[in-house]
């Protein structure tokens, strides 16, 4: 198995790879103690072009839960001020000198890949623009693996805006790894899954259909993976057009499977539409769960990037 | 003494706890050394939806005191903003996941409360809209008692921004666990103490007068808390019409006891107009040891809450 | 040698305390593992009035890389907003109360001597408006040390907006202390050098001239040492006049001696073009090991201020 240098795509993880850092998750889950001081001696620098509080805040605790230290910015487009304009490649060449990786939150697809390119550290894209979010998925897959004991075989249904979520695109390469996976995409016609998705699932023998029907779909799926419509990437009418289109509330929770998922990378707004007291007791509800998983796997990804023997 | 699970209220504290906690906060002033390392394996989470400088940097210095850790944000109203939209409940059930102490602070009144009811670790209420900043009256009567000895008996004036100020609310409830306290409530007719506090002291008997003409009460204070007219909290008529109408400066610095205190929550402004000289040589200037003794009732709460055998 | 209790302008550096930090630089650079703990019980707080994220990244991994932690603001503005107004030196007093040290950075000249007359701890500027970045000027020093191995003697051209740039000034100050050092000052004439720096200058006898011709002064330079046109500071009509003026390129790369160093404060924009290929293989090229200095320099002086016996 190679070990990573950086984590700039889904696509670099091979199937290997993603079981032993789900293991080395769940090692680290269970005995934390052991893990207290392995990167003790290393910083971590999150960069953040946009911010996104709680990506940061997990990839903060994450280190410090292995005795890494954090160094960091939420204002990182300062570098690139009109007053100022150093190129992204500068400043991550000068962040180089002061971490031992770069965590980087970039609004404009392709920045991890550049900055990895000059970086004389390892740097794990946090999410790029519309490009990718890799850890968003490895937490994904982790969760379904957890949830459902076997990722192989499991039919997942994909709801919600697909045209604009990195979160999409990085759960279908990171699941194309993983056998006999189906997908059905739920989005409003403005909002479909983009070609590159398909022909990458085509390529690689992932079967998937289309479905314009929510409550049909329910009843077969294993995981439900609802996304929010990213109204701030999107034109008013457009959102207009798509928002409360599908939705999870009570009326259609009994359509689900007992043993199914419902999963959301979060925030979520009124696509799912359930009162506290379902979200705490029904076991479907797996978001919160997934949320934490985010934790190990990270901490997972940054022992196997810094430390690992 | 039943031990705090989460600090949202003043009206938390009993009279022994209270006393625990000075005792404490006094113990790791006087012995820093046996406290560095107690929650060493802790992560605190600053959650800042409007911004508190001073507040933030006093909680963090008390958790790195200790041994622990620190995540956060200044930013937290990014969680809630138009684009993304997500419960504050929500955004606390993620957050729980990656640390062990939330510190809260919020533009709205019961954000705590609400925060406490579904956090999976510990709620600090680190000041919530107009509602209240239970910490900032736990150092002001511990800095009472430090600089007096006793908090009985002793008589407080209020002066300044009575209707605005989460401050005045949470230590008047604070006081009303001490016997024979007195209050005098000095304040611009626009800017009253409210009826709620009122109905508060008198029902656990309380003794209050309201006065408008400060240098009469100055002789008898044993404490004079001047309070900011909050000018962000009231429109430009109000705020000009309350503006310098009550100030300490060296014309009635002669009317104070010498062994009185004036004490002041932070930042002051132009209610206060000494010189540094002043400020530094008059043991009755006791606000910047207020502000210190801030550190070591956060330091003495945050292992009450988390560590305290 | 007299220990430093601030750092708030390149003046306070003797000849003696300089090669006595950059030994210092150097020790720590070798044998990191000496260092690690040296600063374990010391909580540096930074104050950036204006932001500066490389400044503050490469100071709080310099603390930490000492065993220290680190508390701050990037939106210290904050304390001395118009609603709330406080002066600065009752926000440094109150800071002071929360950690060791205060690494403070401000739009107004002057804000670091004001801090530190109040504060009850070391005070380091790491920039104040106009005025000085001491620390800056140690880095650029030291690397001139590390890169030619002396600094007496050197030929030394800075290039670019020499009016605004508070880097020069500490550079020129700090040079000073050193013997047959000599500047020649290459900027657009709307920009040219203030009458203080060239009279310090004259005062410690350090010989300099100006000159227009920038590829006439490259030649003969041991270093030259660029600097960006900071529009930020002037009008739009002084920025087109002066912006792209002074260039190092491919084209007059040539002129510049093998033994010579190209240096930069970075951030750099156009009045650096050079292709990323010579940038990593051309040993002229140094603005990259500059920065990376800067922590060196930087574990140095906080170790000065704050632990070295």
């Amino acid at each position: 198995m190679e070990r990573l240098k950086n984590l700039v795509r889904s696509q670099q993880f091979s199937r290997e790879l993603l079981e032993h850092l789900f293991l080395l998750a769940n090692k680290i889950r269970e005995n934390p103690g052991n893990y207290r001081d392995v990167l003790s001696d290393k910083i971590m620098a999150v960069l953040f072009y946009e911010p996104s509080t709680r990506t940061k805040l997990s990839f903060e605790s994450a280190m410090l839960k292995l005795g890494g230290n954090v160094i960091g910015t939420e204002n990182a487009k300062e570098f690139s001020s009109a007053a100022k304009g150093e190129s992204l490649e500068d400043s991550i060449r000068v962040v180089s000198a002061y971490c031992d990786v770069i965590v980087l939150r970039h609004n404009e697809t392709g920045a991890s890949e550049l900055a990895s390119q000059v970086a004389g550290v390892p740097v794990i894209n946090a999410g790029d623009g519309r490009g990718q979010h890799p850890t968003q998925a490895l937490l994904d897959v982790y969760t379904i693996q957890r949830e459902l004991s076997t990722v192989d075989g499991r039919r997942i249904a994909v709801v919600g805006d697909l045209a604009n979520g990195r979160t999409v695109r990085s759960l279908a390469y990171l699941c194309s790894k993983f056998n006999n996976i189906s997908f059905t995409f739920v989005s409003p016609p403005n909002l479909k899954i983009g070609d590159d998705i398909k022909e990458h699932l085509i390529e690689h023998n992932v079967s998937f259909t289309e479905e314009s029907d929510l409550n049909k779909v329910l009843p077969r799926a294993d995981v439900i993976y609802m996304t929010r419509i990213q109204k701030e990437r999107m034109t008013a009418e457009d959102y207009n057009a798509s928002k409360g289109l599908y939705v999870i509330d009570e009326s259609n929770l009994v359509l689900i499977r007992k043993d199914a998922r419902i999963m959301h990378p979060l925030p979520h707004v009124e696509e799912i539409n359930l009162p506290i007291s379902v979200e705490t007791t029904d076991a479907r509800v797996a978001y919160f769960r997934q949320a934490e998983n985010g934790l190990y796997v990270r901490m997972a990804l940054l022992h196997h990037l810094l430390g690992e023997k």
